[in-house]
């Protein structure tokens, strides 16, 4: 079988150049391009680039999409900043390139992808649910976004599911004891030195609990998702928006 | 809304009177039985019972669902000991009453059933996978049942997506320090006095690990799950067996 | 041998019955008397009580003490409520009686107590501590009191090692998500249907973190404290305050 | 005050060059040398060190610390492969040079060697104790070093207490599913791609556990360590062996 032909646009930074080495590991990948800031991205078509990894700045990310998807080039994209209006401009050259795919991801670790999507299934089933998140101590906001999401897709699934709305049961505290209340859900967010980024979902009901807990211990923990996505995504035309839609979960 | 009026039979043992307790409190349910050693199932049908829930003994599981299903009654059955032979006793009944349910399930713990579920989800996706199992010190058996299980049940699913054998990398050390082999899937039982009954799955990838918990703290963790079985096996014809199929994931 | 010749006073509360069992069930100790609301306290003379465990209400618990220490009886107490003025007239009564002993304590089970020990000891070496508590719904106060102790011993023990008050790193966020302060030492707050009481206790520096969990999983974890304060306070004449005392953690 | 003069030997390997940053970090220290292979060690007196962190070979160790030793420079050593004999050429050193101190530790880790004090200060309060340790998988032996020697700890100081050897209470089982047997202390060892070191240590008694709990997530963690080490190695003439004699636990 032939190699799969990838390129990564952002080589030099932090993800991209563990991409770089992700690519060049992988049995299935041939790494035909590493782009730096200043390269010309009529490598990607004199290489002849099936799946471009896109992981500079939302400065960037647009121009260099536009000339991946205009020449049939599929995309697997880390970078952020996505706003309604970027999205539509995206989907118009996809429209016009109508076999080429493009993934958009906000977290690449599969690990945290099945975490949100296991505490989405499994909070109909609890009668309480709460969210704990441990990072390291440079992080400046609390809760982390991932938790933070995490606790409104459990809240929504609740509501889906005829659940109450959680009751502090509470009387007398410490103010901040009880976390962050995300649409009913308490968030509690730990910072200690020594951690990166971890997570865990606690649910109890009569007699049990079930606790889905994600370690990332080290920033490398994108790279299977970001390989992943390379690989389903020359399969999927159009727009994707999140690595959970390439996990088949049947 | 009308009440669901249910039926206990085994109302005496251990699980049993849980089962009572857990019917009288449920908003949607109406306890119209408790059938002990020696009580008549003519009670079923004089009390107009829609659902039974069976906790019995292997000796007497087979008479009474006999009764229940010639008489229209759904079953909820935790009495274990079934073989081919009894299943199909069982179907030959059902088939005679084509809108009769019942549901068998080797384990009402919703949170066991979600963590073997979650298991076999992630196992695809990461290199390695290993048990530990925690249980009091009266257990006689190791690795559990359910650990047993949710290790197969990762083999299977790993090999289907064509990952290979996980290879034990130890080349020197104790015997037993790696745990029990099944299937590829290393199994860990710890056992301390004071625990009840809980499972670890672990599973690792590059830079990340995901912990799917479950801690069963007493025995009334069967009794959500027994709820559960009672409000769908009344939609639900034909024989289910297992819990997880009750479970909407989608 | 002969065995130590113990009573339980508060008998048929939910713990004393437990301290009735556990008594009962010990090799090195005999219950002599288990005296419950109304029985009279010349029954522990009577039948030659060596240690009496007080486990009845801030309401009777100084005329029962008053009574052991005055007739050479040694205590071990686990009722609440102790001020200033209630300790003075225990002393009080053990200075005229210098062969008597009495142990209260706050808190009867081991574990929870060696949780706040090494918390004590491993706080000088970590840049980084937290405490979660987790309990079960039915719980009004957050934290808990043990959590609160904890969090105050760590930070005393920091301070006493010149360490810094830890600085929040929180530049935005939700309020709450960071926990209650308690010296400076954050306390997060879980409550889960299915849990009984819970404590972890975390500590961070560079590149490691050191985790003490103590899980309550059923109220009969006090015994083995009871039993050891038991054999202890016979040796100890005079007042201790605290199990942690009669722990030999040399 | 002025600052300790400290030296780095073997400042190129993996865990030297650590050093040498964490040195350079620390506000009461200077790093004035930083030995490679085939560096003099002459430069060590040129300027005018204190403490020498030695981090070679079990081939090099021996002249590295003689030089020092007879110089009047203090060592932390981190160097393994210590026999008898070695040791006792170093004492020979020590003793004709009095006011020197040495320490070796088989472990830096600060959170590594607190779980193995706090280990055995609770072995004997509980009736059950296991350890599992998880490592990457990449480590070739099983059980860890540190594991089994945790596990040996707390088998000493369970005899010493008078605590029976624990029985298995299993009855049938799967080879390998209750752990390697160190000293009647079962110890489990599980490998998985995206940890470091890791090791739980759990206590469980009548209705109560304590589980002790380390994680490495970086080799960096050696370092609080080696600093503590250095500063207190210049008031501690002779030979310590393992870092917890210099941790204040009282």
């Amino acid at each position: 079988m032939s190699k799969l032909r990838v390129a990564v646009i952002g080589a030099q930074g932090r993800i991209g150049s563990e991409a770089v080495r992700a690519v060049e590991a992988a049995d299935d990948m041939e790494l035909v391009a590493a782009l730096g800031r200043g390269d010309s991205l009529e490598t990607l078509t004199e290489k002849g680039v099936q799946v471009a990894v896109e992981l500079t700045h939302p400065d960037s990310v647009m121009e260099n999409l536009q000339f991946c998807v205009t020449h049939g080039i599929h995309g697997v994209v880390g970078t952020t900043g996505w706003t309604e209006d970027r999205l539509a401009r995206l989907n118009s050259w996809l429209d016009a390139s109508p076999r080429t795919g493009v993934l958009i991801a906000p977290n690449f670790s599969i690990g945290a992808v099945l975490t949100m999507v296991f505490a989405q299934q499994a909070a109909r089933y609890f009668e309480s649910a709460e969210v704990v998140e441990l990072h390291h101590r440079g992080k400046a906001d609390a809760p982390s976004g991932t938790a933070t999401r995490t606790a409104q897709l459990i809240a929504a699934a609740r509501e889906e599911a005829g659940l109450p709305r959680q009751e502090d049961p509470t009387t007398h505290g410490l103010a901040g004891a009880r976390g962050a209340d995300v649409d009913g859900v308490p968030v509690h967010a730990v910072r200690l030195r020594g951690l990166l980024a971890h997570q865990e979902v606690l649910f109890g009901d009569t007699g049990e609990t079930l606790t889905i807990r994600h370690d990332s211990l080290h920033h490398s923990c994108f790279m299977p998702g970001i390989l992943l996505g390379a690989r389903r995504v020359v399969d999927t035309p159009g727009l994707t928006f999140g690595l959970e839609n390439f996990l088949d979960l049947g």
